[in-house]
Protein backbone atom coordinates (compact mmCIF):
# COMPACT_ATOMS: atom_id res chain seq x y z
CA UNK A 1 0.00 0.00 0.00
CA UNK A 2 1.78 3.05 -1.34
CA UNK A 3 0.73 6.33 -1.46
CA UNK A 4 2.11 10.21 -1.29
CA UNK A 5 2.50 11.86 2.01
CA UNK A 6 3.42 15.21 2.86
CA UNK A 7 6.93 14.49 1.60
CA UNK A 8 5.64 14.19 -1.73
CA UNK A 9 7.04 10.43 -1.92
CA UNK A 10 5.98 7.27 -2.07
CA UNK A 11 5.25 6.22 1.82
CA UNK A 12 4.51 1.86 2.70
CA UNK A 13 2.22 1.71 5.66
CA UNK A 14 3.04 -1.09 7.63
CA UNK A 15 0.75 -2.34 10.84
CA UNK A 16 1.69 -5.95 11.19
CA UNK A 17 4.39 -6.41 14.11
CA UNK A 18 5.17 -9.50 11.17
CA UNK A 19 5.80 -7.53 8.38
CA UNK A 20 9.43 -8.64 7.24
CA UNK A 21 10.84 -5.05 7.19
CA UNK A 22 10.30 -4.91 10.91
CA UNK A 23 11.96 -7.83 11.90
CA UNK A 24 14.95 -6.84 10.24
CA UNK A 25 14.86 -3.09 11.24
CA UNK A 26 14.43 -4.96 15.15
CA UNK A 27 17.26 -7.38 14.84
CA UNK A 28 19.45 -4.61 13.17
CA UNK A 29 18.92 -2.48 15.50
CA UNK A 30 19.88 -4.43 18.36
CA UNK A 31 23.00 -5.72 16.37
CA UNK A 32 24.03 -2.64 14.85
CA UNK A 33 24.05 -3.86 10.95
CA UNK A 34 21.92 -6.00 8.83
CA UNK A 35 23.00 -9.19 7.38
CA UNK A 36 24.14 -6.96 4.04
CA UNK A 37 26.60 -4.94 6.44
CA UNK A 38 24.45 -2.01 6.49
CA UNK A 39 24.37 0.36 9.79
CA UNK A 40 21.43 0.63 11.75
CA UNK A 41 20.79 4.03 13.34
CA UNK A 42 17.70 5.37 15.56
CA UNK A 43 17.08 9.18 15.91
CA UNK A 44 16.93 12.40 13.63
CA UNK A 45 20.61 13.52 14.69
CA UNK A 46 22.17 10.21 13.34
CA UNK A 47 19.66 10.45 10.43
CA UNK A 48 20.66 14.11 9.72
CA UNK A 49 24.85 12.99 10.70
CA UNK A 50 24.57 10.07 7.76
CA UNK A 51 22.66 12.67 5.61
CA UNK A 52 24.76 15.18 6.12
CA UNK A 53 27.79 12.67 5.19
CA UNK A 54 26.41 11.53 1.80
CA UNK A 55 25.96 14.91 0.65
CA UNK A 56 29.47 16.25 1.42
CA UNK A 57 31.97 15.67 -1.06
CA UNK A 58 35.07 15.16 0.36
CA UNK A 59 34.23 11.50 1.31
CA UNK A 60 33.39 7.85 0.19
CA UNK A 61 29.66 7.05 -0.49
CA UNK A 62 27.27 7.16 2.84
CA UNK A 63 23.86 6.17 1.32
CA UNK A 64 20.49 5.84 3.53
CA UNK A 65 18.64 2.86 1.58
CA UNK A 66 15.56 2.96 4.30
CA UNK A 67 13.95 5.10 6.67
CA UNK A 68 11.49 3.83 9.31
CA UNK A 69 9.39 6.10 10.77
CA UNK A 70 6.38 6.02 13.68
CA UNK A 71 3.19 7.91 12.44
CA UNK A 72 2.77 10.29 15.19
CA UNK A 73 6.00 12.19 14.42
CA UNK A 74 6.16 11.98 10.78
CA UNK A 75 5.34 15.51 9.96
CA UNK A 76 7.99 16.41 12.36
CA UNK A 77 10.78 14.80 10.05
CA UNK A 78 9.54 15.96 7.15
CA UNK A 79 12.91 18.23 5.98
CA UNK A 80 15.02 15.00 6.79
CA UNK A 81 12.68 12.72 5.01
CA UNK A 82 12.58 15.30 1.86
CA UNK A 83 16.52 15.05 1.76
CA UNK A 84 16.43 11.00 1.11
CA UNK A 85 17.77 10.08 -2.39
CA UNK A 86 14.59 9.17 -4.62
CA UNK A 87 15.92 5.14 -4.15
CA UNK A 88 15.48 5.73 -0.66
CA UNK A 89 12.29 3.67 1.05
CA UNK A 90 10.27 5.02 3.62
CA UNK A 91 8.25 3.10 5.71
CA UNK A 92 5.61 4.55 8.09
CA UNK A 93 4.82 2.76 11.37
CA UNK A 94 2.21 3.00 13.86
CA UNK A 95 3.82 4.61 17.29
CA UNK A 96 3.72 1.44 19.30
CA UNK A 97 5.08 -1.15 16.71
CA UNK A 98 8.08 1.64 16.20
CA UNK A 99 8.62 1.20 19.78
CA UNK A 100 8.71 -2.28 19.44
CA UNK A 101 11.27 -2.41 16.92
CA UNK A 102 13.49 0.65 18.50
CA UNK A 103 15.88 -0.32 21.07
CA UNK A 104 16.89 3.08 22.57
CA UNK A 105 15.48 4.03 26.07
CA UNK A 106 12.99 6.70 24.65
CA UNK A 107 12.41 5.63 20.92
CA UNK A 108 12.28 9.16 18.97
CA UNK A 109 10.25 7.83 16.22
CA UNK A 110 12.56 7.29 13.37
CA UNK A 111 15.31 4.72 12.17
CA UNK A 112 17.48 4.18 8.84
CA UNK A 113 19.51 1.58 7.69
CA UNK A 114 22.79 3.05 5.90
CA UNK A 115 25.15 2.39 3.52
CA UNK A 116 28.54 2.76 4.01
CA UNK A 117 31.18 2.00 0.93
CA UNK A 118 34.16 0.34 2.32
CA UNK A 119 37.28 2.58 2.68
CA UNK A 120 40.56 1.53 1.25
CA UNK A 121 42.97 0.63 3.92
CA UNK A 122 46.01 1.24 2.38
CA UNK A 123 44.97 4.60 1.25
CA UNK A 124 44.45 5.90 5.02
CA UNK A 125 48.03 4.77 5.70
CA UNK A 126 49.45 6.15 2.78
CA UNK A 127 48.56 9.66 3.65
CA UNK A 128 51.45 11.59 4.84
CA UNK A 129 49.39 13.11 7.62
CA UNK A 130 48.27 9.88 8.53
CA UNK A 131 46.93 9.95 12.02
CA UNK A 132 45.31 6.52 13.22
CA UNK A 133 43.96 5.15 16.32
CA UNK A 134 44.08 1.02 17.05
CA UNK A 135 41.80 -0.34 19.01
CA UNK A 136 43.50 -3.47 20.72
CA UNK A 137 41.00 -5.51 23.04
CA UNK A 138 38.97 -2.53 23.97
CA UNK A 139 35.29 -3.73 25.24
CA UNK A 140 33.41 -0.69 26.16
CA UNK A 141 31.13 0.66 22.96
CA UNK A 142 31.20 4.33 24.62
CA UNK A 143 34.77 4.20 24.82
CA UNK A 144 35.14 3.04 20.89
CA UNK A 145 32.29 5.40 19.60
CA UNK A 146 34.06 8.41 21.55
CA UNK A 147 37.75 7.72 20.32
CA UNK A 148 35.76 7.71 16.63
CA UNK A 149 34.32 11.33 17.80
CA UNK A 150 37.60 12.48 19.08
CA UNK A 151 39.89 11.24 15.77
CA UNK A 152 37.52 12.44 13.42
CA UNK A 153 37.14 15.50 15.05
CA UNK A 154 41.04 16.01 15.62
CA UNK A 155 42.14 15.37 12.49
CA UNK A 156 42.40 11.51 12.40
CA UNK A 157 42.40 9.46 9.51
CA UNK A 158 41.37 6.38 10.48
CA UNK A 159 40.31 3.81 13.14
CA UNK A 160 41.42 0.25 13.44
CA UNK A 161 40.22 -2.53 15.39
CA UNK A 162 41.97 -5.60 16.22
CA UNK A 163 40.28 -9.11 16.90
CA UNK A 164 38.72 -9.13 20.24
CA UNK A 165 38.06 -5.81 20.59
CA UNK A 166 34.11 -4.28 20.62
CA UNK A 167 32.78 -3.96 17.40
CA UNK A 168 32.55 0.29 16.05
CA UNK A 169 29.02 -0.93 14.40
CA UNK A 170 27.87 -1.28 18.34
CA UNK A 171 24.70 0.65 18.26
CA UNK A 172 26.80 2.36 21.89
CA UNK A 173 29.49 2.85 19.67
CA UNK A 174 27.24 4.34 16.81
CA UNK A 175 25.37 6.80 19.00
CA UNK A 176 28.94 7.57 21.49
CA UNK A 177 30.18 8.31 17.49
CA UNK A 178 28.23 11.07 17.27
CA UNK A 179 27.89 10.39 13.13
CA UNK A 180 31.92 10.34 13.59
CA UNK A 181 31.32 6.59 11.94
CA UNK A 182 29.89 8.53 8.72
CA UNK A 183 33.16 10.45 8.57
CA UNK A 184 35.80 8.63 9.84
CA UNK A 185 37.28 5.93 7.97
CA UNK A 186 36.95 2.27 10.27
CA UNK A 187 38.54 -1.18 9.75
CA UNK A 188 37.33 -4.06 11.50
CA UNK A 189 39.06 -7.20 12.65
CA UNK A 190 42.39 -6.40 10.99
CA UNK A 191 45.35 -8.76 11.80
CA UNK A 192 47.82 -7.68 14.18
CA UNK A 193 49.95 -8.96 11.43
CA UNK A 194 49.10 -7.21 8.51
CA UNK A 195 48.42 -4.23 10.64
CA UNK A 196 52.35 -4.27 11.57
CA UNK A 197 53.37 -5.43 7.67
CA UNK A 198 50.90 -2.64 6.23
CA UNK A 199 52.66 0.48 8.91
CA UNK A 200 55.76 -0.81 8.23
CA UNK A 201 55.16 -0.72 4.35
CA UNK A 202 53.81 3.05 4.69
CA UNK A 203 56.42 4.09 7.08
CA UNK A 204 53.74 4.75 9.11
CA UNK A 205 55.07 4.57 13.09
CA UNK A 206 53.42 2.18 15.10
CA UNK A 207 53.01 4.12 18.96
CA UNK A 208 51.78 2.39 21.89
CA UNK A 209 49.92 4.17 24.78
CA UNK A 210 51.40 2.93 27.54
CA UNK A 211 50.68 4.49 30.86
CA UNK A 212 54.48 3.22 32.23
CA UNK A 213 56.29 4.90 29.27
CA UNK A 214 58.72 7.28 30.91
CA UNK A 215 58.55 8.77 27.53
CA UNK A 216 55.74 11.73 27.85
CA UNK A 217 53.62 12.18 24.34
CA UNK A 218 54.90 15.86 24.56
CA UNK A 219 58.19 14.73 24.30
CA UNK A 220 58.06 12.06 21.29
CA UNK A 221 58.07 13.40 17.35
CA UNK A 222 54.21 12.80 16.56
CA UNK A 223 54.46 14.99 13.23
CA UNK A 224 55.05 12.32 10.91
CA UNK A 225 52.58 9.44 10.22
CA UNK A 226 51.98 7.58 13.64
CA UNK A 227 49.46 5.30 14.48
CA UNK A 228 48.41 5.08 18.32
CA UNK A 229 47.62 1.65 19.79
CA UNK A 230 45.35 1.97 22.23
CA UNK A 231 45.08 -1.18 24.88
CA UNK A 232 41.84 -3.04 26.33
CA UNK A 233 40.56 -0.66 29.88
CA UNK A 234 41.59 -2.65 32.37
CA UNK A 235 44.34 -4.95 31.24
CA UNK A 236 46.25 -2.67 28.39
CA UNK A 237 48.13 -3.57 25.50
CA UNK A 238 48.48 -7.43 24.64
CA UNK A 239 52.31 -7.97 23.71
CA UNK A 240 51.09 -9.74 20.41
CA UNK A 241 50.98 -6.05 18.81
CA UNK A 242 52.70 -4.00 21.91
CA UNK A 243 56.27 -5.67 21.14
CA UNK A 244 55.86 -4.18 17.20
CA UNK A 245 55.90 -0.47 18.69
CA UNK A 246 58.29 1.80 17.64
CA UNK A 247 57.84 3.62 20.83
CA UNK A 248 55.82 3.80 23.92
CA UNK A 249 54.40 7.38 25.09
CA UNK A 250 52.51 8.22 28.69
CA UNK A 251 50.48 11.17 29.29
CA UNK A 252 52.20 12.12 32.43
CA UNK A 253 49.52 11.59 35.62
CA UNK A 254 49.86 11.87 39.30
CA UNK A 255 51.48 9.14 40.75
CA UNK A 256 49.09 8.14 43.18
CA UNK A 257 46.18 8.10 40.07
CA UNK A 258 45.84 4.40 38.41
CA UNK A 259 45.00 5.51 34.38
CA UNK A 260 43.13 7.96 32.44
CA UNK A 261 39.81 6.40 30.77
CA UNK A 262 40.95 4.51 27.91
CA UNK A 263 38.89 7.00 25.38
CA UNK A 264 40.11 9.43 26.79
CA UNK A 265 43.86 9.00 26.65
CA UNK A 266 43.55 8.08 23.49
CA UNK A 267 41.63 11.81 22.72
CA UNK A 268 44.50 13.58 24.58
CA UNK A 269 47.50 11.51 22.11
CA UNK A 270 45.50 12.89 19.24
CA UNK A 271 45.43 16.04 20.54
CA UNK A 272 49.33 15.85 21.19
CA UNK A 273 49.40 14.92 17.56
CA UNK A 274 47.54 17.75 15.97
CA UNK A 275 49.28 20.79 18.25
CA UNK A 276 52.65 19.31 17.22
CA UNK A 277 51.81 19.60 13.81
CA UNK A 278 49.83 23.01 14.26
CA UNK A 279 46.36 21.76 12.96
CA UNK A 280 43.90 24.58 12.70
CA UNK A 281 39.95 24.04 12.60
CA UNK B 1 23.75 -12.56 65.53
CA UNK B 2 27.78 -11.61 65.70
CA UNK B 3 30.18 -13.77 65.48
CA UNK B 4 34.58 -13.87 64.54
CA UNK B 5 35.06 -15.14 60.49
CA UNK B 6 37.93 -15.38 58.93
CA UNK B 7 38.69 -11.59 59.20
CA UNK B 8 38.96 -11.73 63.14
CA UNK B 9 36.23 -9.21 63.55
CA UNK B 10 32.66 -9.04 64.63
CA UNK B 11 30.84 -9.65 61.83
CA UNK B 12 26.90 -9.48 61.40
CA UNK B 13 24.76 -11.96 59.58
CA UNK B 14 21.15 -11.24 58.07
CA UNK B 15 19.20 -13.56 56.43
CA UNK B 16 15.95 -11.27 55.93
CA UNK B 17 15.37 -8.96 53.16
CA UNK B 18 13.41 -6.80 55.38
CA UNK B 19 16.65 -6.15 57.49
CA UNK B 20 16.65 -1.79 58.09
CA UNK B 21 20.67 -2.05 56.99
CA UNK B 22 19.54 -3.59 53.86
CA UNK B 23 16.95 -1.28 53.05
CA UNK B 24 19.48 1.60 53.35
CA UNK B 25 21.84 -0.25 51.28
CA UNK B 26 18.97 -0.57 48.65
CA UNK B 27 17.94 2.95 48.36
CA UNK B 28 21.85 4.44 49.04
CA UNK B 29 23.03 1.90 45.89
CA UNK B 30 20.02 3.27 43.63
CA UNK B 31 20.73 7.53 45.01
CA UNK B 32 24.47 7.30 45.14
CA UNK B 33 24.52 8.45 48.84
CA UNK B 34 22.43 8.08 52.50
CA UNK B 35 20.71 10.64 53.78
CA UNK B 36 23.64 11.35 55.67
CA UNK B 37 25.34 12.32 52.67
CA UNK B 38 28.00 8.66 52.57
CA UNK B 39 28.34 7.52 49.87
CA UNK B 40 27.49 4.27 48.35
CA UNK B 41 29.62 2.18 46.28
CA UNK B 42 29.64 -1.15 44.78
CA UNK B 43 32.46 -3.71 43.84
CA UNK B 44 35.61 -4.78 44.86
CA UNK B 45 37.30 -1.87 42.96
CA UNK B 46 35.55 1.52 44.53
CA UNK B 47 35.63 -0.57 48.05
CA UNK B 48 39.67 -0.48 47.56
CA UNK B 49 39.81 2.82 45.96
CA UNK B 50 37.99 4.13 49.54
CA UNK B 51 40.44 2.20 51.59
CA UNK B 52 43.57 3.38 49.27
CA UNK B 53 42.33 6.96 49.62
CA UNK B 54 41.64 6.86 53.50
CA UNK B 55 45.47 5.49 53.92
CA UNK B 56 46.76 8.47 52.21
CA UNK B 57 48.66 10.73 53.90
CA UNK B 58 47.81 13.70 51.64
CA UNK B 59 44.10 14.31 51.86
CA UNK B 60 41.51 14.51 53.81
CA UNK B 61 39.51 11.90 55.39
CA UNK B 62 37.81 9.07 53.65
CA UNK B 63 36.08 6.47 55.61
CA UNK B 64 34.36 3.36 54.90
CA UNK B 65 31.58 2.98 57.81
CA UNK B 66 29.83 -0.34 56.49
CA UNK B 67 30.44 -3.07 54.37
CA UNK B 68 28.07 -5.38 52.55
CA UNK B 69 29.31 -8.77 51.31
CA UNK B 70 27.64 -11.34 50.02
CA UNK B 71 28.02 -14.94 51.89
CA UNK B 72 29.82 -16.99 48.32
CA UNK B 73 32.60 -14.61 47.97
CA UNK B 74 33.30 -13.24 51.32
CA UNK B 75 36.38 -15.41 51.94
CA UNK B 76 37.94 -13.93 48.39
CA UNK B 77 37.51 -10.20 49.93
CA UNK B 78 39.58 -11.28 52.98
CA UNK B 79 42.23 -9.03 52.45
CA UNK B 80 40.03 -5.99 52.14
CA UNK B 81 38.02 -6.60 54.82
CA UNK B 82 41.31 -6.74 57.25
CA UNK B 83 41.95 -3.71 55.92
CA UNK B 84 38.95 -2.14 57.51
CA UNK B 85 39.12 0.34 60.63
CA UNK B 86 37.71 -1.12 64.09
CA UNK B 87 34.95 0.66 64.21
CA UNK B 88 34.02 -0.16 60.56
CA UNK B 89 30.36 -2.81 60.43
CA UNK B 90 30.82 -5.45 58.53
CA UNK B 91 27.42 -7.48 57.41
CA UNK B 92 27.09 -10.59 55.35
CA UNK B 93 24.15 -11.76 53.52
CA UNK B 94 22.96 -14.48 51.42
CA UNK B 95 24.48 -14.41 47.89
CA UNK B 96 20.62 -14.03 46.62
CA UNK B 97 19.62 -11.27 49.37
CA UNK B 98 23.15 -9.02 48.00
CA UNK B 99 22.07 -9.39 44.28
CA UNK B 100 18.36 -7.63 45.17
CA UNK B 101 20.23 -4.97 46.87
CA UNK B 102 22.71 -4.34 44.47
CA UNK B 103 22.05 -2.10 41.81
CA UNK B 104 24.51 -3.21 39.17
CA UNK B 105 23.97 -5.42 36.07
CA UNK B 106 26.86 -7.95 37.53
CA UNK B 107 26.89 -7.28 41.49
CA UNK B 108 30.48 -8.47 42.75
CA UNK B 109 29.11 -9.35 46.07
CA UNK B 110 30.36 -6.44 48.05
CA UNK B 111 29.64 -2.97 48.22
CA UNK B 112 30.09 -0.33 51.21
CA UNK B 113 28.89 3.09 52.63
CA UNK B 114 31.55 5.50 52.57
CA UNK B 115 31.73 9.12 54.20
CA UNK B 116 33.74 11.72 52.77
CA UNK B 117 34.96 14.83 55.24
CA UNK B 118 33.78 18.00 53.44
CA UNK B 119 36.57 20.58 51.54
CA UNK B 120 37.13 23.17 52.10
CA UNK B 121 36.27 25.14 48.95
CA UNK B 122 38.01 28.28 49.70
CA UNK B 123 41.22 26.31 49.94
CA UNK B 124 41.08 24.46 46.92
CA UNK B 125 40.55 28.17 44.56
CA UNK B 126 43.31 29.61 46.82
CA UNK B 127 46.20 27.24 45.86
CA UNK B 128 48.49 29.32 43.19
CA UNK B 129 48.30 26.31 40.80
CA UNK B 130 44.22 26.00 40.77
CA UNK B 131 43.71 24.30 38.19
CA UNK B 132 39.42 23.09 38.67
CA UNK B 133 36.52 21.90 36.49
CA UNK B 134 33.30 23.90 36.38
CA UNK B 135 30.15 21.81 35.46
CA UNK B 136 27.60 23.99 34.15
CA UNK B 137 25.02 21.94 33.54
CA UNK B 138 26.14 18.55 31.99
CA UNK B 139 23.24 15.89 31.92
CA UNK B 140 25.26 12.67 31.67
CA UNK B 141 26.75 10.43 34.60
CA UNK B 142 29.43 9.46 32.99
CA UNK B 143 30.62 12.72 31.42
CA UNK B 144 30.67 14.09 34.94
CA UNK B 145 32.80 11.12 36.26
CA UNK B 146 35.58 10.94 33.38
CA UNK B 147 36.04 14.83 34.36
CA UNK B 148 36.56 13.83 37.86
CA UNK B 149 38.97 10.75 36.50
CA UNK B 150 40.93 13.16 34.16
CA UNK B 151 41.13 16.29 36.53
CA UNK B 152 42.15 14.11 39.45
CA UNK B 153 44.91 12.24 36.50
CA UNK B 154 46.26 15.16 35.25
CA UNK B 155 46.88 17.45 38.65
CA UNK B 156 43.21 19.27 38.72
CA UNK B 157 42.32 20.72 42.31
CA UNK B 158 39.03 20.58 42.45
CA UNK B 159 35.58 19.97 40.74
CA UNK B 160 32.82 22.18 41.09
CA UNK B 161 28.78 21.71 39.50
CA UNK B 162 26.54 24.18 38.94
CA UNK B 163 23.09 23.39 39.62
CA UNK B 164 21.02 21.72 36.83
CA UNK B 165 24.14 19.88 36.68
CA UNK B 166 23.88 15.88 37.41
CA UNK B 167 25.52 15.00 40.74
CA UNK B 168 28.79 13.70 40.93
CA UNK B 169 27.21 11.26 43.95
CA UNK B 170 25.48 9.92 41.00
CA UNK B 171 26.57 6.03 40.88
CA UNK B 172 27.31 5.97 37.55
CA UNK B 173 29.55 9.02 37.69
CA UNK B 174 31.17 7.29 40.75
CA UNK B 175 31.58 4.36 38.85
CA UNK B 176 33.30 6.50 35.62
CA UNK B 177 35.32 8.65 37.75
CA UNK B 178 36.98 5.14 39.37
CA UNK B 179 37.89 6.36 42.40
CA UNK B 180 38.80 10.15 42.11
CA UNK B 181 36.11 11.06 43.78
CA UNK B 182 37.68 9.70 46.71
CA UNK B 183 40.93 12.14 46.09
CA UNK B 184 39.81 15.17 44.11
CA UNK B 185 37.97 17.81 45.98
CA UNK B 186 34.26 17.90 44.43
CA UNK B 187 31.90 20.87 45.65
CA UNK B 188 28.22 20.07 44.31
CA UNK B 189 25.46 22.82 43.82
CA UNK B 190 27.14 25.52 43.73
CA UNK B 191 25.70 29.14 42.59
CA UNK B 192 26.98 30.82 39.96
CA UNK B 193 27.05 33.90 41.60
CA UNK B 194 29.31 32.62 44.92
CA UNK B 195 31.76 30.98 42.14
CA UNK B 196 32.61 33.79 40.23
CA UNK B 197 32.52 36.03 43.77
CA UNK B 198 35.16 33.65 44.83
CA UNK B 199 37.07 33.15 42.18
CA UNK B 200 37.28 36.95 41.59
CA UNK B 201 38.68 36.89 45.19
CA UNK B 202 41.32 34.15 44.84
CA UNK B 203 42.30 35.35 41.36
CA UNK B 204 41.19 32.51 39.57
CA UNK B 205 40.47 33.02 35.89
CA UNK B 206 37.47 31.59 34.37
CA UNK B 207 38.11 30.28 31.43
CA UNK B 208 35.03 29.30 29.24
CA UNK B 209 35.50 26.02 26.85
CA UNK B 210 33.96 26.91 23.71
CA UNK B 211 33.97 25.48 20.33
CA UNK B 212 33.43 28.77 18.57
CA UNK B 213 36.27 30.58 19.95
CA UNK B 214 38.77 31.85 17.96
CA UNK B 215 41.20 31.48 20.67
CA UNK B 216 42.74 27.86 20.65
CA UNK B 217 43.52 26.38 24.12
CA UNK B 218 47.21 25.90 23.01
CA UNK B 219 47.85 29.72 22.59
CA UNK B 220 45.75 30.78 26.17
CA UNK B 221 48.08 31.23 28.70
CA UNK B 222 46.90 28.25 31.42
CA UNK B 223 49.82 28.50 33.25
CA UNK B 224 48.34 30.48 36.45
CA UNK B 225 45.01 29.71 38.44
CA UNK B 226 42.49 28.82 36.29
CA UNK B 227 38.79 27.45 36.15
CA UNK B 228 37.16 25.86 32.96
CA UNK B 229 33.92 26.16 32.81
CA UNK B 230 32.37 22.96 30.72
CA UNK B 231 28.89 23.48 29.26
CA UNK B 232 25.91 20.62 29.01
CA UNK B 233 26.55 18.16 25.81
CA UNK B 234 24.18 19.66 23.33
CA UNK B 235 23.08 23.49 24.70
CA UNK B 236 26.55 24.27 25.63
CA UNK B 237 27.40 27.02 28.24
CA UNK B 238 24.53 28.95 30.09
CA UNK B 239 25.01 32.79 29.61
CA UNK B 240 24.17 33.40 33.26
CA UNK B 241 27.56 31.81 33.75
CA UNK B 242 29.39 32.27 30.56
CA UNK B 243 29.50 36.04 30.63
CA UNK B 244 31.79 35.87 33.38
CA UNK B 245 34.23 34.30 31.58
CA UNK B 246 37.42 36.26 31.34
CA UNK B 247 38.62 34.46 28.33
CA UNK B 248 36.82 31.71 25.85
CA UNK B 249 38.98 28.98 24.07
CA UNK B 250 38.10 26.13 21.98
CA UNK B 251 40.04 22.95 21.17
CA UNK B 252 40.79 23.31 17.19
CA UNK B 253 38.46 20.80 15.65
CA UNK B 254 37.50 20.25 11.69
CA UNK B 255 35.18 22.41 10.19
CA UNK B 256 32.66 19.58 9.54
CA UNK B 257 32.70 18.26 12.95
CA UNK B 258 29.85 19.11 15.76
CA UNK B 259 32.15 19.00 18.31
CA UNK B 260 34.07 16.92 21.42
CA UNK B 261 32.07 14.69 23.94
CA UNK B 262 32.24 17.14 26.84
CA UNK B 263 34.33 15.39 29.05
CA UNK B 264 36.96 14.84 25.94
CA UNK B 265 36.66 18.53 25.90
CA UNK B 266 37.56 18.64 29.49
CA UNK B 267 40.39 16.66 29.83
CA UNK B 268 42.10 18.30 26.68
CA UNK B 269 41.77 22.04 28.47
CA UNK B 270 43.46 19.90 31.86
CA UNK B 271 45.87 18.52 29.74
CA UNK B 272 46.97 21.49 27.45
CA UNK B 273 47.22 24.00 31.36
CA UNK B 274 49.36 20.42 32.73
CA UNK B 275 51.63 20.46 29.25
CA UNK B 276 52.15 24.34 29.77
CA UNK B 277 52.98 23.80 33.40
CA UNK B 278 55.68 21.45 32.78
CA UNK B 279 53.54 18.63 34.76
CA UNK B 280 55.24 15.36 35.71
CA UNK B 281 54.11 12.14 36.74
Amino acid sequence: MAHERATGRGVREIASPANALLKVFRRALADGVTREGWLAVEGPHLVEEALDAGESSVRSKVIVQSVLVAHGVATKFRELLERLTRDAEVTEVPDRLFDSVAQTETPQGIAALVELTPYDIAAAFARPDALILVACGLQDPGNLGTMMRSAQALGGSALVTLPATVSPFNPKAVRSSAGAIFRLPVFRNDHPARLVERAKSAGVVLVAADRHASLAAVDADLRGPVAFLIGQEAAGLPDEIARHAAVRVSVPIRADTDSLNASTAASILLYEAARQRGFKS
